[in-house]
This record gives C-alpha cells, sequence and structure tokens, in this order.
C-alpha cells in the first residue's frame, strides 16, 4: 500500500554542528535500512530545498507512522502525507 | 532527469459526457505510449481525487512541457512540477 | 484502517433540482449502504456548511479510492483525506 | 454535542527532554479521564504528525473550552475546533 | 450558547434580478423572525463586502445548522462558524 | 462607530510565568476599564484558542488605534480589524 | 476618517461589451463626483491589474459602506478594507 | 513614479527596550527627512497593528530600493511593494 | 528600469476555438514587436502551465501598465509584477 | 536548460555580525564565481526584500541542485525553483 510522503527538514539554527552531523548519519542508517525492506521504496531529493518527495511501501497506517515517527529527524521535519492507489492508465505492475 | 509531476483534472461542468468519455479515451492511450518509452516513469491515483502524482523522466524541460503540453487534458489540468535530484541517502539505482 | 474523509459539496448553480434531488437521494442511499457495512464508520454535517466530516474503515487505500470515487455527488465534491492510526493514549479498543 | 478538535502540538526546541516527558505524561492522564467520562469520545493520531484529530462531547461550548485550555499541552498546541451535527444520512444513533 | 458565523453572499451572475430581490425579501424577514426569537443575536454589515458578522445563540449545534441552512440565501454563501464562550475579562452579563 | 477586532495572544515561551502573569493582570483592568465605558462594547472567547472575538464601539479609527495600542498584550497579539455597519435587516436598535 | 480600499474587477466572460461599456461611464462618472467632493481622496491603478489602490475620506464606517456598495461596479468587485489612522512619523497635515 | 509599500514592523522578543528605541528614534529621523525630500509622500498607521501603508515617490526602482533598504528597521520588516500609475479615473493631479 | 512580470492565461472554457486562436495570434505579434523594441526583454515559458515568466524594461511604471493593459490576452491573465534592481553582486552589466 | 531561482534571505537575528558579513562576502565570490562560469545567468534584487530573482542556466537538475546547496547563505534561505524552457513567442536565441 503507497503514500506520498513530502518531508521538510529544519533544524534550529541554535543546533550544534556535531549533534546535527550525528542525527543526519543516523538519519541515513534508518532511511537505508527501511529501503533495503523495501518500505521506503522510493526517495529522492527536491532540487534547492533540504527536503525529500519520497514513496513508502506499507501493511497499514500504523506501520507508516511507527516508520515515520521513528526516524531521527522527525521531530525537525514538517511531514505531509498523501494515499496513492493504482492508476487506471498505469502499465507498471510495480506502481501499486 | 526526474521531475515530479501533479495533475489535477477540472473538467467544465458544461462539457457533454461523451466529449468527456473521448477526451480521457485518449488521454490514456498518450499516457500509455509515454510510460511505454519510459518518459512517464511512474503513475499513481490520489485517493479521492481526481488527481494524480506522476515522475517524468525527460531529457530537458523543454521535452517535460511538450509532452504535458501534448496531454489531451492539458487545457483543464491544475499541473504541478517539482524537478528532483538523486537523495545522497538512496540505495535505489534507479532513483535518478 | 482508518481515514478521516472531509467533503464539501459544490453544485453547479446550472444543475436543474430534479437533477440534484435525485443525485442526492442516491448518495443517501450508496451511503447507508456503506455504513451498514462498516466501510463508512462515522459521518457527521459541519455546523454551517454543506459537507460533511467522516470516518472510513477500509482494508486498503485502494478500497477507499474505489468507495469514494463511486459516490454519485463525487463529481461535485472537494474531497480531503487524513489517514489516521492508533493513539498511544486513547483507551477505547475500537478507534483504530 | 459534538466538537471536531484538531491539535498539532509544537513544544519549543528550547524546552528540556525531562519537562517534555513530564508535560507529555499528564497529558496523558488527563485525555484518558476525559475519555473514561466520555467527553473525549475519539482520538485517533494522524499519520505522520505530531498531532491528532479528536471527537469531543460536551454539554456547551463553555464545557469545551475549558476541557481543551486545562490540557497540559494546552500552550503548545494550535487547536482548530468546528461544530457537528447529525448527518441526515447517518444511521448510526451515537453520532450525534 | 454563542457561535460567531461570518456570511458572504455570491449570486450567480446568471440570476435573474426579480429571482435575486425575492429571495433577499425572504431572507430579510427570516432573518429578521429570528432576531425577534433572539436566536441570531446580533448583524452587522462588513463595510464594502456584501457579507455580515453575526451572533448566534441557539441550545445547541443541531439548532444551529437548521436555522443556518434554512436561511433562503444559505445555497449562495460561504458561511464559516466559531463557537465562543464567556470571556474572564467580560463585565457584561450577556455576553455569553 | 463599530469594529470587530480579532486578537490572537503570542506569548513567547521564554517569557518568565511572573511576567506573564502581571501583564494578564494589568490587561484586564484595561480591558474591564474600557467596557465601563463602552468603547469595548463586546468581548467572547473563542473555544479552544488564547483568542477572542470583540466589537468596540469608538469615535474614530485613531481612537480605536489609541485603545489598541495602548493595551498590555498589544506586543504579544496579533489582532485583525474589520469595519462593520448596521445591517439593513437588523432589529436592534443597538446594533450600530 | 480615513480607509484605505482595495478594489479588483473581475467581469463575468458573459457580460456584453456595450453593458461593461456603459457600466464602466457611469462608474468614472460616480467616482469623479466623489472625487470632487473629497470622499475618494486618492485613486490609483495598480500596474497590471485591472485594479485600484484607494483612500477614502469619510465621516463613518456606514458612510463608506454606502459609498462603496453604491459604485456601479461595486457586484463585480472583490473589496478589500483597512481603517489607517495619523502616523506619529507623518509631517504630512492632510495624512489623518 | 509611485510604489505602495505596506510594512510590518517584527522586533524580536529579545531585542533590549533601549536599543529597540533607539532604532525607532532613528527610524523617525530618517523617515522624515525622506518626507521632507518628498520621497515618502504618503504614511498612515494601520489600526491595530504595528505597520503601516505608505506611498513612495521616486525616480527609479533602485531608488527605491536604497530608501527602504536603508531604513533602521529594514532587517525588521516584512515590506510587500507595488507599482503604481496615473488611474483614468483620477480627477487629481499629484496621484501621479 | 527592471520588472519581473509572471503572466497565467485562463481563457474561458466557452471561447470558440477560432476566436482563441485569433487572440493568441496576434498577442504573438504584439509580444514580438516589443520584443524588438527592448521592452519585454525576457519571455519564458513555465514547463507545464499555459504561463510565462517575463522582464519587462520600462521608462516608467505608467509605460509598464499601457504595455500590459494593451496585449490582447490581457483581459484573461492573472498579472503579478514584481519591481527589480541591480543586485549588488551581479557582475552582468544588462542586468538592469 | 534554464531554471528561475528565487531565493529570500533569512538569516536568524541571533547571528554575530562579523559571521553574517563574513557569510555575505564568501557568498558573494561564489555567486560571481557562478556567473563568470554562465551557471548563474541573472541575477536581480527584489525592491524592498532581502531576496533576489535569478535565473541558472545547468546541465541537469543534479547540478542545479549542487550549485544551491553549495552556496555559504543555503541553509538561512527559503528557494522556490521553477523550470522554464523556450517560449513560442521569444524572438531572443539566448532566451533559452
Amino acid at each position: 500500500m503507497l503514500f506520498k510522503v513530502e518531508m521538510t527538514v529544519r533544524l534550529p539554527a541554535t543546533m550544534p554542528v556535531a549533534e546535527a552531523e550525528a542525527l543526519k548519519t543516523t538519519e541515513r542508517e534508518v532511511a537505508q535500512g527501511l529501503m533495503r525492506q523495501g518500505r521506503w521504496r522510493h526517495l529522492w531529493r527536491v532540487a534547492g530545498r533540504y527536503a525529500n518527495v519520497s514513496i513508502f511501501d506499507v501493511d497499514s497506517v500504523e506501520q507508516l507512522h511507527q516508520l515515520l515517527s521513528g526516524l531521527p529527524l522527525f521531530p525537525y521535519m514538517d511531514i505531509d502525507v498523501a494515499p496513492l492507489c493504482r492508476h487506471p492508465s498505469s502499465i507498471r505492475d510495480d506502481d501499486r
């Protein structure tokens, strides 16, 4: 079951550089783990922004929230979620 | 080169049903042709809306505009385009 | 799996009264059928508006879109969907 | 008398973790007390956000404001209230 | 129980003048009836707009919706409702 | 001459509690003085928000601004002003 | 007493040219009459828009609404009103 | 050449009172100098806000930006600029 | 003197195709004439929209408004104007 | 390949003046380097704002993001990107 998730990161200006770097490193590890499991199916950077467009493939809304709220950067992100489904014109089997 | 394209269709209430159906049929054929060529890489329906989220893979902005403005439903759509690029955390080779 | 769905109805001023009444009658029948099946779990009127707040309980996003796009008033509604999940503070077993 | 209440929590980045945890614990106790009394009738988490959608059942607007402004997290929440009433198509007796 | 109600009237450009005048006359009669009953407690014109700011005093949200949806101009109005309650600094007994 | 004034209070998270309490106490005294003079004609709390809806009755815009900018909480409020006038359908003599 | 008034004209696409021209001619006469009386103190065109920025000098909000609602183009304008008063730094005697 | 300029001042809550007062005093001197030169032609306070509506009369956009960016409060203001020109219905010679 | 002008074209659905084509042809001729005179300095299509981003080089705001309001498509365009000036970091002589 | 890029700079009020100056100096050097390479093709200041309108000419979205995210002020800017292409009415060879 697919969801489009758009995340914009807003780190506080007062956060020490080392803390920010540590957060980003852990975020990356967590993200890559989820990608390997197939849960975080697509991940793109939005040009010119500290933001991404993602496609999540989950078994339930519950699971989606657990994955998103477990991200190290979660407290510093604006997240927008849109539920997606198969488009009748799509010819691609994995777009569902 | 990837672009996220979000299209919302707004057909005028005065359009005859047959005209609308013909438009949608042609739209579908054009869309599937572009998908077969790999230009319209992903296509999902947004749940609860006459709208889609798409990923286009084009050689240039010029080409993107030609494809979008050539869609039969183009005059009746609100279209929003965001340029995407590879995310440093992505592990998927085709997300670019 | 729960989704909050907010629907605002905007019938065109040019629609004949009889057509509007027929649409509303069918809408009501379809809605009550879905409520009896437990899919349309809650349905409230927003005071002062031709709009509702609803909670849908579905097996998938796919099913949600099929139910919504099959409503007789679908072409005349602005629909906003938000995926919900169990709140850790909730004590009510059926709020999931 | 029912009201849809949407709450988004925005804790200041400078709040010490212990203070935030204490606030959340008390918030949970207060919320569960109101749920046991039937005042806070439904409570759902919005997927991907530190936010909830709730249904309150109160005797008056006065009482609604007292309950909301008495929540420990009240000073840190954006709250949006919409008055609801029975929908003519509803078949569920408790949706009022 | 008080509610602030803001109504903006948008008559379609195609409505015949006589029909619009008849609607406004009936609206006025209904409004004055509600004012005499004390339900429509205050009514002001917003300068420069075909809009009003009103205070309704009702027994329930249900009653509020019945009054508003029964107005002859209801199908042509954007209506915004905000629930009000007594302000702790107010010294006026009837502001509740 | 009447104006609808909507005030939303946003105290900085860093303001000491005692300072905030002192401000609120003075605000209340000033507000009640203006109510006794008939300048601040109505004052209601918006349910679920640290905000109010008010009706001011002043001799001039100049006087309105002096009253508002003299409020102790003025530096911490978002204020929205709408000029009102007698509605042709009103039957209440003091709604002007 | 001064008010900034911003008007944007939106004539329906279906209005016959002659009717539109007649409306504009009358509007101009009415506007110039108000300017001669000193009520419509300033009038500027916003570059690139069928819109204006105006300053009205009136005795009351009541009078302001009568002037604006009496304009021939009133039914076709979006009007935004902001009450102005003398700025403490102004050195110009007539800016009040 | 005229421009409508709307300025909203947002001083940080952490700015010492003395620094704020000094800034405002200098701002006033600079503003009055520009008014004496005829560059800052009109200046009004928006009722209920720490904001103004101004009309600038400059030789070029370049000059406008130099004047605005040279204001002592410039770093703390949201500024909105709209180019104005003579309105065909205006009868006032200096409204250009 | 430079202005960024963004134009979005919204032709009414009821306009006959021939009329639309004639308008676009004339628009093109007028636009190219202004480009040859150097007034319409840059003109780009926004990808995916019936819209453009333009840079105008004019002697005055007056002239800008005359050029824009003289465009054949002017009644059908939403136009947004922003005054530009030389950027201190620019190394390009003609960016002014 | 062209992109319109609008950047608004928001330096935190707490940043020491020397740090801000150093950032701006480096930003200027980097910007001028990109202009010399032809990547940052146009750069204008928006009158009255600490903001610019720019045209970038890049080989790919990837390159655009690298250039923008490498700017010293990147962490303090709101950036908005719109892909542009040749307009059919343009007569200027370099507007592509």
